[in-house]
Formats: structure tokens, C-alpha cells, sequence
């Protein structure tokens, strides 16, 4: 709320926002007109998500602008992964406290180099000044009925995922505790797991005809396999035996005899999708084909709700748990 | 960074967001599931801006919710007007400090009753816990080869102008001074032009094929139309005593013998736009048939910058005043 006579937030556009990610032919007008415009190939639909990352809450606020300038971008391509669209476009709507030319051009240069890596382009940008804020828009293509959807699931798919489970929520455990445990070591691996996280792009479009139903792990395997399954209508039985785990996640499982980081920790990017058994082999093909492995982690039920098929062969049924974990949301007490 | 264990983003998002705006045939999945799913009729582009707001800067922190709900998706209507496209769909990242349902409900009435008079559905939509921050992108259609851009300008060209000016910037001088004039009466209509703006959609999309070149005033007449003449590599003659005011904003000016608010405040969600003298009196006819005044306030010009003409046909060269005035930008000094 207030008038000022300096080019600045044009000329930081214009310097740092402009320009990202791949040329593409299907843009018309880039970032620097009122609006972005694109064409659509004929016979595509569009499929887009907005998602918001506030520092301290999101991240840390001393977090690498590169790191973070990739991860803004690919929690939105995980969801297009999720859905089996093909990246296309995006726009960006970053609030920062104040015009740092440094951070910014390392928060552009991570966005930059993921998005290439999926042919996408920034064609839109918004720079306003308050708290770190960073809200990302991504569109993407799917052709008529190929969009996988969260409410396909039926009774008797196989329930899989890629990748393993629980390295980014070990990593922020990690780095929560760095003030207690400053010399503790954070395998830098797992550290990349939470701050540079691969969206599983080139898996979702090959799932598409072969998963039934799919949301990709942002707010834990629990909470994110319950929206599925609610959508679905259909509940499950979860092996934990099988749950995908680095050496560092299943140890700290079997130290602390607790199974929290993998199904509740946020942050993995994985994809969560169910196949019908005629499927299966087909899926059980795409393992480490693209970069990931894929696994079998359970069964989709008539029964509502989310068994735990614990290791010794009991079950437990989260539903009747009390505190039982879920996962990561925003407007509950910390 | 915190996993906690109730559903509370997931139960206010479908609670205060979901199905707002118009129902539309071409929407064919909606908010809740990884990412909204439309359909593009044949032969339309795809327009599309994102905005921020955010709390202390762009409004009050105690700016109504219902007013904050509508000037959210104003400010990005106002963008597809600007570029001549039809408003389709949106999408919602809303960060707010805590979930007060109250505020909530009032900001999507806010949001919803704008959104169904212009027949656009809330597609997505985020919701995330931090300081009060709103980004909205809104997306839009336009014909191939109809987008109103800002680089089409010619010397020649008529510049125009809907609405009044400055109206915002008064009500916004006005309340920034509560404190010392608690007493000053703020006309309610003038609140309005701050708080619940108009975008100029209607105008927006009958300017196609009449304008050469289009803006929205959301940064103050002499910033916008500057990035209009840059783009269109022009300057402009500006002719002070053409500038439509409100009684309120003309005696300012004449008061004050300043013209600062008229040409340099921002939010008023004007269009400026540019016309061939072959299409004069198309523009003209247009003149009150959409709920705002179409008026000529100067022309474009070979001669770069932009001069304004006093009303005693002095010229005063804004690119010769230190300290000229030019619009609204967030990152200069305050």
C-alpha cells in the first residue's frame, strides 16, 4: 500500500523470472503481458495444480535458494505425476522480504534446471514483498480419459509405490534436532530426499491404462492413501514387511520400534497408485525402469478403512487408533 | 515442518472452498483430487495470470473478508480482461495465520458471487497455514490471434481509458490516515472502488479486433501505460484535462494542484488501451455500455516517453522529473 518510483519489481522480473525452464512453441505470449498465453495440442486436456511452500513452515528459512527453487517446482510436477500429465507450463507467485539479487537468481536457476528437465516453461511470474512466500502453478496435458484419477480404485488392485518411503521425514527429523545434536551427522542423500525431491514425472505418464487410481505422497503414505482410498470409496490392508526403506529409515523402524517416518512423514513425492491385478505384470515391468524401484505394499479392500498387516501377521486397524498417524496437515495443532 | 493428526486442511478446503463460482460443462474434474482436469473448446488459446496479495501491503490486515474474497479474483479478472479473453476457471493458494471458519466462509462469498457473475469455477485450490497471503490465478479463453496484447500500439493511435481514475488511491489516502482523522468521512462508493473493484471484463472482450494494444491500471496510469509504450516501442501525449475524474478525485487535484493520484495510484482495474483512428468510433460507441465510461485521454506517439499536456497545453516530459511520477512498485524504498 504504498506508490514508490523505482522499476523494481519489473526489472527483477525481467532480470531473474524470465526466460526459465525449455522454449516452447505451444507459447504465444510469455511472462511480460497482462496474462501468459498458450495453445493446447488439439485433442489434450488441461490438467493444473497450485501449490503454496511458506518458510518455517515448508522449509527452513535458511534453506538453499537452488534446493528450494527445485522443490517449488517439483511438488507441483508430483502432482501432475500423479495424475499422468505431461508437464507443459507453469507460473509463479513468489513473495520475498526483500529483493536479494543473489537469492534470487539461485531460486531461478533451481526452478530452471527442472524444468527443463521436463520441457516446461515459466511463462508467468508475480513478485511481491512479505514473508517468504512461494506459490507455484503448473499446468500440464493428458489426453480424453487418460487422466488417472484418486477415485479408481476397486477391491482386489494391488497397492504399490515408487521410490522408498520416509528419507525426507528423516532428513527434517535430522535437521530439526541440528541444535541439540549439531555434530550429528545427515547422510547428504537423505538431506536431498527433503530438499531436492524427483518428481516421479516419466512414471506417471507410463501409468496411465495401467494404474486404476494414483495421488502422489506429500502428507504421509497414511493420509495420502486414505484420500485415495476415500475417493475409491474402498479401504485396505498395508503390509508393513514390504514397505520400500532406505538402510537409514529401517533402522531407525526397528531401533525405536516405531513405523511413524515411513507412513506418516511428508515430503517423499513418491507416487501412491493401485493396479488391477490383469495389470500387475505391466507395473511389475516399470520397476527401475525410471529411475525407481516399484513395489507391492498391500491390497484394496471392500472393508473400509486402513489395516496395518504389522510383520508378525497381526493387523491393526487405524481407524480404532486413538492418536493413530495420519499425516502431515497444516491447521491442527502442532 | 510438523505432522499432527487431524484432517483440518483437507475438511476446510471442502467445506469453505469447494464449489464456488458457476458450474461448468467443461470442468471435468474439480478441487479434491491432485490436480483439476478442463477441457478446452476447439479453437480457443488459453489465457492465464497469477496474482498475489498479501496482508499490510496490498490491503488491511483488517480489510473485510467478503471484500478481500472479491478483490482477489478481481485483480486476475482484470488481467484476462486487459488481454480481451472470456474468465473460465481458477485456482486458490490461500495462506492464512489460523482456520477461523467465519473469516473463511466471508472470503469465499466474497470470491464466489464475483466468480458466478463472470461464470467461473474455483477449480483448486491450497490452503496453508502463515502470514495472510492470497494468490489467485485465474485462466481464460480467447480466438486465435484475438488476444489484446500490449505490444500492438502505433503512433496514432488514440489512447483511452475506462472508468475514473485515481478513485482507489483517494480511498486508500483516506484510510491510511484514520488514525490522525479518525472523524474524515470516507465516501462509501469510493471505498468501493478500493475494496470491491469492477474488473472490466465485458469491455475486456469487446475491445478485440478494436484495440491495438491493452492494459488494466493496477499500478497507476503512468507506470502501466509506460510498460504498453515500452513494449510497443512508443512514447505518448497525455492530456491532463481529459482524465476522467470523480468530483471527489478532481478536487484534489485542483486543491492540492497535484496530479499524482490520478496518474501514478494504483487499484483501480481500469483499462487503458490503444485505437486506431479507423476504429474511433467503434471505441466510442462503447462508451457506457458496460458499466463504465470509455474516454480519450491522448495519443501515441513516434517520440518516446511520455509527455503529459497541463491543461494550459504546457508539456512537462516525465522522463525529465527526478522524481516523476510513475506507478506503484513493491520493490523500490517506501
Amino acid at each position: 500500500m504504498s506508490n514508490s518510483s523505482v522499476h523494481g519489481e519489473f526489472a527483477l522480473i525481467r532480470d531473474f523470472l524470465t526466460g526459465l525452464g525449455a522454449p516452447r512453441e505451444d507459447v504465444l505470449v510469455d511472462i511480460g503481458d497482462d496474462c501468459a498465453l498458450t495453445r493446447l495440442p488439439p485433442g489434450f486436456e488441461l490438467a493444473f495444480s497450485i501449490d503454496t511452500l511458506v518458510s518455517g513452515r515448508h522449509f527452513f528459512p535458511d534453506c538453499d535458494p537452488t534446493r528450494l527453487g527445485h522443490k517449488s517446482l517439483a511438488v507441483g510436477l508430483s502432482d501432475l505425476a500423479a495424475m499422468g500429465a505431461t508437464p507443459a507450463w507453469a507460473t509463479l507467485a513468489l513473495t520475498i522480504p526483500q529483493a536479494e539479487p543473489l537469492w534470487l537468481q539461485a531460486f531461478a536457476q533451481g526452478l530452471h534446471r527442472l524444468a527443463c528437465r521436463h520441457s516446461l516453461r515459466l511463462v508467468g511470474g508475480d513478485l511481491t514483498r512479505g514473508p517468504l512466500t512461494i506459490s507455484i502453478q503448473v499446468m500440464g496435458l493428458v489426453k480424453p480419459e487418460h487422466a488417472i484419477l484418486r477415485s479408481g480404485a476397486s477391491p482386489g488392485d494391488a497397492i504399490m509405490v515408487s521410490g522408498t518411503l520416509g528419507d525426507a521425514g528423516l532428513a527434517l527429523q535430522s535437521l530439526l534436532s541440528r541444535d541439540k545434536h549439531p555434530a550429528a551427522h545427515l547422510d547428504p542423500q537423505l538431506r536431498d530426499r527433503l530438499e531436492r525431491p524427483t518428481p516421479r514425472v516419466a512414471l506417471g505418464c507410463q501409468l496411465v491404462g495401467i494404474a486404476s487410481a494414483a495421488i502422489d505422497v506429500s502428507d504421509g503414505l497414511v493420509a495420502d492413501l486414505g484420500h485415495l482410498l476415500d475417493q475409491s470409496r474402498c479401504g485396505a490392508n498395508l503390509e508393513l514387511a514390504a514397505l520400500p526403506l532406505t538402510e537409514q529409515v529401517a533402522r531407525v523402524v526397528t531401533q525405536q520400534d516405531d513405523w511413524a517416518i515411513p507412513l506418516t512423514s511428508g515430503d517423499d513425492y513418491e507416487l501412491c497408485f493401485t493396479v488391477p491385478q490383469e495389470n500387475l505384470d505391466q507395473a511389475l515391468a516399470l520397476d527401475n525402469q525410471f529411475g525407481c524401484s516399484v513395489t507391492i505394499i498391500g491390497q484394496v479392500t471392500e472393508a473400509p478403512n486402513i489395516r496395518l498387516v504389522l510383520p508378525d501377521g497381526q493387523k491393526m486397524d487405524l481407524s480404532e487408533q486413538k492418536n493413530g498417524p495420519t499425516g502431515f496437515d497444516h491447521f491442527c495443532a502442532d
